[in-house]
């Protein structure tokens, strides 16, 4: 099996950007220059019995649809505006079941304060696939993967686990938290957490230049049901679809007071450090290194 | 069943365009305000065994999944600026054939003068569906399908039927034509001929709020292999995939002289009427009505 990760950063070299374009394929979303103030698109699916089980609430699984996408959005920092939807549904999906899916849409779009202005419906012998592309726009500089350097602290804007029984679903994405942190808040880089916090700090260290870092074990805040010990919390670390924010703040500089931040999202989980590598402090000041684990699609080798 | 087009039309009430949105649901792409300067977004999927076979050459597929929208952006006149790319891709599908996938994108986006600058990659047990976004501008006003009137001529900027020869798969999205014909050429409504020529007219006429048109047997082009007679060309009319334009021209204006479009397209194919229906006319004027028929997917019904 080849790893998606590798696969997405041949995409960025295979598909070079053109001049002006500050972030092509490899973050969380593309900004691109418009007229004078960047614009931020993002386009993810999902997909049935992939990222949702068939027989889910058809309401959650659109507003997971749109909700993964302005998550994206929200880790650069972006505000969203429209949102395109394409529809490819098996062909014996009731009317009734239709409506749901569409109302969960609209629902997560008007929570998300964009419109949907369009997509396309097409129907097959196969799986619901719903893919959104939201389009937003920045008004200050983005959150980038790249911007982490040894020394930040590291931070999450809510806690991570146990995302299988139903939040991965439900979970509304950190806009206002994304925005405020660009623009006021004083934060360095950040990834949206969806694939798992040891796998996407990952990310953000390799994307900066090769990086390590240091969690405080007792320091990462966890969802109910995640369990107590260090086995529960590691996978809660690798699991995914947190879709929390993941940020960094340069040492020595201090978060603004004020803002949507929740208090947990003050207090670091961990820093950043010049060694490469993931290390786990217990309160005993003991290290553990950790292999960068958590969900990857399966893609078939050469 | 129900009607593919009744849905799309109930998805324009579902999702209430706001204040500012000069197109949204209902043409080929949506226009949004953008800084002064219009800005038009389509999203459209390629799902195998819909819209290819399985085993059709995946840099054909590729190609497709992007000209499909960019003929969406062309029938409103615009220019393509930015693509973003979902891969649903099937789990066993090799890296030579993701790699034949990626570089029919990667030419059909450098044809278009565009560039693929994000999406998103899934994995699963089902068919491929290539998603595209399309994000291009206008640098005039938007050729609608809600413009025409009656009086006006009818114009295809190139020949329709026996598109699944091949030609589904490698036509070239008329780009040149939109543009030229919304900023210079004198046109008035414009659609792409995805879904059969006598449909996608008759959703010109019906949005246009209720017209007719009168179509002249021998003036309308066919491409290589339709064959003679009426029979072969009304399978033409209603084959679709052409992606070409339909669009009209106020009666007593000239197309203006230059420009991209072939020779074809100046000479009119019908006339639009006040009577609404559709009706075919031969070469010794005799009329006979048609049905507006061409692909639509089928949805179930309550």
């Amino acid at each position: 099996m080849a790893d998606e990760r590798a696969f997405t950063a041949s995409l960025a070299r295979f598909f070079a950007a053109p001049a002006g374009v500050r972030v092509p394929i490899g973050d969380d979303a593309a900004e691109v220059p418009n007229r004078g103030r960047e614009s931020v698109l993002c386009c993810d699916p999902v997909v049935e019995r992939v990222h949702f089980a068939r027989g889910a609430d058809l309401a959650l699984v659109g507003r997971k649809a749109v909700n993964r996408n302005l998550a994206d959005l929200a880790a650069m920092g972006a505000r969203p505006d429209w949102l395109l939807v394409s529809l490819v549904l098996p062909r014996a999906m009731a009317a009734a079941a239709r409506t749901r899916l569409l109302r969960g849409i609209r629902a997560a779009a008007r929570a998300g304060r964009c419109a949907v202005v369009g997509g396309d419906v097409a129907t097959h012998r196969g799986p619901l696939v719903v893919t959104v592309t939201a389009v937003g726009h920045l008004r200050g500089r983005a959150l980038l993967r790249s911007a982490a350097r040894a020394g930040d602290s590291i931070h999450l804007t809510g806690p991570v686990g146990n995302s299988r029984a139903g939040h991965h679903l439900s979970f509304r994405p950190p806009l206002a938290e994304g925005e405020w942190l660009a623009r006021h808040g004083g934060a360095a880089a950040a990834i949206d957490v969806s694939d798992g916090l040891l796998l996407d700090l990952w990310t953000v260290l390799a994307a900066s230049g090769g990086l390590g870092a240091e969690l405080h074990e007792d320091a990462i805040p966890r969802r109910p049901g995640v369990g107590a010990g260090r086995r529960a919390l590691l996978r809660a670390l690798a699991e995914g679809e947190d879709h929390v924010l993941l940020f960094t703040v340069r040492s020595g500089r201090r978060l603004r007071r004020g803002g949507p931040l929740r208090a947990l999202a003050r207090r670091p989980i961990g820093r950043v450090v010049s060694r490469p590598g993931l290390w786990l402090v217990d309160s005993r000041g003991k290290r553990t290194r950790l292999l960068a684990r958590g969900w990857q699609h399966a893609l078939a080798g050469a």
